[in-house]
């Protein structure tokens, strides 16, 4: 049995949503970041980063959503959440997600989080107001230079799929119009219609 | 016949590495970034994010280190740079390098690349200022939380060593003295002696 954390609104919801699509038994936990609960010792003895996804598996602890969306395709093959038969199509797959944690959500987090990386009100203040044009720039290039289509990596779904779903998400909080981005949007629209889609985000609202 | 581009100095090291571990022939090009040449148009086809490090492989360019280490230990797997048996041990490897990809070199580049996330002189440089924290706070989850020893993920080498002894060596230049980490540092030093390293290096500078 897996034991997964999170909190709404977060990344989090790419491994809850992979989770969802291996159809494998796991229990949801989630952490009320107003409350700071994952700053709790409790919590921070699960994951010491005091981040969500944390997953805890019968062999240990895993963090990280590209690591952790790679490792339930894996463990989960006939799920097919991943090209796990071509390291080359696998590698795309794990650029994508790397992009997206690296590039796109360290953007949205300059919005929020700006006391990461100065102490300056001023600048925390500057950093908000570039947010929805390094977000917009972001995901011109997801629209013009990575997106296959109909999926991410064309005709196979992905994990990528659910981890772009879970960022498109951010971007009217991040005031830039998913309609800019045609084929982004159809996907949000695709991805929104999904069953286990709709599942998660209601036990996240529950 | 894999090409791949890089810059001194920069995250690239770290593929360039696992490259010349996995023993395959390759073909590495140096970008000069004092000249913005990964801004051309000739590298932009290549890379249209006008980064490193890029490699070209037989069936299309891949990008991102995570992604690109997992994909030089999966295609030479003789060199054994990845626990690919063990779907745990190599999300744990994933997560390790997932975590420097978004936070220990995100961190490090808020000191000369501010101006990603404001357009404000002052809020780069307060960024500038607290770069010796977050590379430090970094490095203390590693020594403490992450570096099993004596290797990154235990008794087994990896891509995972690679990478940090990349990052590692930024600590200095922003003003961390690695020595305040014993098992980083130890690692750093074992890693210095290794000839592949010492190899690399060579190319780099020649």
């Amino acid at each position: 049995m897996l034991t997964f954390y999170y909190a709404p609104g977060t990344c989090a919801l790419a491994t809850h949503l992979a989770l969802e699509y291996a159809g494998t038994p796991y229990e949801a936990v989630r952490l009320n970041f107003k409350e700071q609960q994952q700053r709790s010792p409790e919590y921070l003895r699960i994951n010491p980063k005091g981040r969500v996804p944390a997953l805890v598996t019968p062999q240990g602890v895993l963090t990280e959503t590209p690591a952790l969306l790679q490792y339930i395709a894996q463990t989960q093959p006939e799920a097919k959440l991943a090209p796990l038969d071509d390291p080359f199509q696998l590698a795309k797959m794990n650029a994508f997600n790397s992009y997206l944690c690296s590039t796109v959500h360290v953007a949205h987090a300059h919005g929020a989080r700006g006391y990461r990386w100065t102490d300056d009100p001023q600048a925390i203040e500057s950093m908000k107001k570039k947010v929805p044009q390094t977000m917009a720039d972001s995901f011109e290039l997801i629209e013009t230079q990575m997106f296959e289509g109909p999926w991410v990596l064309g005709e196979r779904f992905s994990t990528s799929d659910l981890y772009l779903y879970t960022l498109t998400r951010w971007l009217q909080g991040d005031q830039v119009d998913v309609q800019r981005f045609p084929k982004v949007a159809e996907h949000l629209a695709r991805m929104d219609a999904q069953p286990q889609v709709q599942k998660v985000l209601a036990a996240q609202r529950a």
